[in-house]
């Protein structure tokens, strides 16, 4: 037959640079691509021991339907070591559990999005986030970014400019795709000038604690008095991607009409997984865990930064984020980084091409390298391709 | 701060029932309202032996990301034993995973309706499939019902009647509330008005193989020979719900388009969640499990007419569904069965009212009942406990 789809679902394409990447999933390609946490540190004996109790001690309930809101203890234990340590306040009623944050970002779409209206990103931004609002008919309205974060002259501009503004999405540190933090300075401002101007801020936060140098910046929300931060949280990066969980704190009038929006969706997150990871975090000690995350990365991003130094020709600009999972990489601006990636992938070297960073598509010189999922031996000898292929080009 | 809300948001209400319901969530109300499986069924030590193997020999992969249609094994599994004994033939790119199956409802509201489109829903419907159409702005169509289902000539008009009619969304076996099946005949008839009218089915089915009583009847997606049909299928009450674990069956250039939604609304569903459920499937007998659950259903649904039948005062109908999990009773057309709630809930007893099963609310002198979640002594002393309060009503 055909299908008369709607027009969300006819603007929704595949993503051509995911086409080229699937191409890379075999073992001798060495993969700067994905942004997957490394499998090797996941606490597995500690979460085959949890997995045992739980279905030991509370398999009827692990099995069975639960409430939309989340699992009370999760919830806990997510206010008191991963909100609280951090400045943020918050009681059950701020929290609810989503299905991986990326439901939080379909789940605040639907929340705000009336087709038409605007939604203000950084530029570039992660690309993944871009999908779910333009289901709603969004209109995103980009705003530049510097070393410090998005430019508050321009956010203001911006702001003023467009009407309808629903919210502005952030990711403040260590972003997804350059690797940089909002300065405390603007963190602070945007809170006043979410007040100001009376739209929310969506803190997408994944990354945050992965802090590798340096001190662990204020998060955006711990300057927001008055609720005009929503805060996304998820294990994915901290824990394991596999069991989707992240959650979405605020404001408790706000929670319970994202309550009702995810009843709609897919009524709860997997019980049995919500209890898991609650189980895990009461007996064991994800911070210690998160160190031992950080040691490994911290060595794989010094790894690719020296290799990057002795093998990339000298035009070239990249950021050296003190966290995180990713390293943005700047070409000269005749150069398009989706050629690159073809001769890339000859060589069985791969990574992420600018350009679905970008709202409207309009940057090709760029790229993102991520060094979470190689080992050292492998960054080297990658970086050393890349470099051979961007010393022909360039 | 004060939200500027969507649209979508502002008319997503808390449920007056479910709040109503929250009050009879204790153990000494028996409560014919859920549409819970019963626990006492779940396979715990199976689930304990495969969640065991996974994270024994597989957990790199169970914890990390995967793909967004899904895990290759888990619908390769439902493929071979949840499709083609039911003569409906798929291969892997006709199938997608959802994070149960009211996700296939929440995707297929985003990949079909535009603002203003119909869809036909048969009135009574289940009443969560609602607010996922309504959240993408729909008018909602409702056809009358009978003992075999929508009534055709009803259907046709509604159809020729409306523009933009998007899809027929129908719940052919043991309907949620009505129990009530679909006739095979109108089963053929309804493939012949989707093709004639060139409008899909969503055909729901949660139910279908929990036939208590004769035969089990042909599904609509069997005679679909020209991809009319979606299917959506759930793990939930012929396993655990715990999971939350649905499919899609549809059209393979479907199938794709639903893939790029889903990724844009969490992904992908749980990956060790996935497994667990695969890895049950290819070490146990799932029709085996089903067997048990169908003889522990036989019995309450028995034990639940028997005492209607004995309880009730006599100018009440009922239907006496075949299957599933749901009885659906019916007064005379002054009473209003959310207040006849309300005196149950002081004898402690609990249901849900069947206004909103209607889609525009209009019909309140009928309720709902589940036999599946309580014991045949509670039942029996519930449906005493009704029968009392509607004598003294009536």
């Amino acid at each position: 037959m055909k299908y008369n789809i709607s027009d969300t679902a006819q603007n929704a394409k595949a993503s051509e640079v995911r086409e080229i990447l699937k191409l890379t999933q075999t073992p001798e390609v060495i993969s700067f691509a994905g942004g997957l946490p490394a499998p090797d540190l996941f606490p597995v004996e500690d979460i085959k021991n949890v997995t045992a109790k739980v279905l030991e001690e509370d398999a009827l309930v692990a099995l069975q339907y639960t409430t939309t809101e989340g699992n009370d203890d999760l919830r806990r234990a997510i206010i008191d070591q991963r909100l609280k340590p951090f400045n943020m306040e918050a009681s059950l009623e701020n929290i609810m559990i989503t299905s991986g944050s990326q439901q939080g970002l379909e789940l605040t779409s639907k929340m705000f999005i009336n087709k038409g209206d605007t939604v203000i990103v950084e530029n570039p931004t992660y690309l993944t986030a871009i999908s779910p609002f333009k289901s709603y008919g969004v209109n995103l309205a980009t705003v530049n970014t510097d070393d410090d974060g998005i430019i508050i002259e321009d956010l203001i501009e911006t702001i003023e400019s467009n009407k309808n503004v629903k919210f502005i999405y952030l990711i403040p540190d260590f972003q997804n795709p350059t690797g940089r933090c909002m300065s405390v300075e603007r963190r602070k401002q945007v809170v006043e000038i979410a007040e100001k101007y009376n739209i929310p801020i969506v803190e997408d936060s994944p990354y945050g604690e992965l802090v590798l140098e340096g001190e662990k910046l204020p998060t955006i929300k711990s300057f927001d008095k008055n609720g005009y931060v929503i805060y996304l949280g998820s294990f994915s990066k901290v824990f394991c991607p596999g069991f989707r969980i992240g959650w979405i704190v605020a404001d408790s009038a706000l929670v319970e009409k994202y309550v009702i929006l995810k009843q709609g969706v897919d009524l709860q997150t997997s019980t049995i997984d919500q209890m898991i990871v609650a189980r895990y975090m009461q007996e064991y000690n994800l911070d210690n865990h998160i160190e031992k995350i950080k040691d490994l990365y911290r060595n794989r991003r010094r790894c690719m930064l020296d290799a990057m130094e002795k093998y990339f020709p000298e035009n070239i600009k990249y950021t050296k984020p003190r966290g995180g999972l990713f390293i943005w990489v700047m070409l000269p601006e005749t150069e398009d980084s989706k050629e690159i990636l073809q001769r890339a992938i000859e060589e069985k070297v791969a990574f992420v091409p600018g350009q679905p960073f970008h709202a409207h598509g309009e940057v090709r010189n760029a790229f993102r390298l991520n060094y979470s999922n190689m080992p050292e031996d492998r960054i080297e000898e990658g970086i050393k391709r890349l470099g051979v292929i961007l010393k022909e080009i360039l």
